[in-house]
């Protein structure tokens, strides 16, 4: 399975057992969307400073954003599956084109 | 082949022509890591506003945060398998050992 | 009258007139408060991105970001007095016990 | 004076007295500006939770932002003078005009 789904799993099944002492993905859960969004939002911040300052430590910081974009994805009742279906959809259109369209 | 490593190669791909005037990625590789990383933050603010007041909008969101990101990770050298890989090394390590492991 | 304030009472002025289309603070406020919080983080970015890259655009950062909170601070009815109070409240609390408060 | 211009003479001494083991300012000064640039994307990221899910606390964190702000302008060599001389300088500039003269 792949390494991304298979982290997805893990984390729904965290949030299934709900057990917020031993999962951090479960403890996010019971802390709620703002705090599961606010995490994504400082893991991207992270992301952006060490792709600037430090880039040996991006992938470890892109390892963390997948993992609360996970979560967060969850959290509003979706999966990883969904956003590739909308990059599939996305397909076939030019770049521009398609910046275009989501400007729009 | 996974949607996301699809995405990857045409990323590539479009970096290697060099088309800037035609390819969204292309005119991102040109401007330069701090436009793309300025960009990787832009898209996830929008990914935690989605989340917090339109959650049927964070799926496109989160499609446009993967683009920015496999551009970001292309620009410094990475792929999404080197994210894969670090995950693999994460797992079975818990949630929360997991995390003081990444504070320290 | 200091410029924050005086650009905080033209801002005020500007959403009571609500004409959307000539001034740009009037055009947020009517967009509403996810918007006007969308700009903050990118804003936030921008500067994020100046200091890391370009130091000598920090201050026009630093003068959107101010922009754009005051915004944020008139849509949830809030001035930046109300931040001064905040901070004269901390006066006199240490660097590190203050952000042991915060953080507790 | 101006509580924000009081704080900003606070944080430039706790820079000069150097002590990062009882001033928080000087701690961010001796990490550099990497970790105070994220910091500042943090707090501006805790704004944005604030103002969509919890708009009590937003004063609470604009303080947070002010603070990051005025310790990243002070790394790059910069004053909030300064910025108040970059919004006296934009002022007369209708919002609309002002707003495609930075996007230029």
């Amino acid at each position: 399975m792949d390494m991304f789904d298979r982290l997805e799993t893990t984390i729904r099944a965290r949030r299934e057992a709900g057990d917020a002492a031993t999962s951090y993905a479960a403890s996010l859960f019971a802390k709620g969307r703002p705090k599961i969004a606010q995490k994504l939002g400082e893991e991207a911040v992270e992301t952006v400073i060490a792709a600037m300052a430090q880039p040996d430590k991006i992938v470890s910081e892109a390892a963390d954003l997948m993992f609360h974009l996970i979560v967060l994805l969850a959290d509003t009742g979706h999966t990883l599956d969904d956003v590739r279906a909308e990059l599939a959809r996305r397909e076939g259109v030019s770049g521009h084109d398609e910046k275009a369209a989501r400007a729009s």
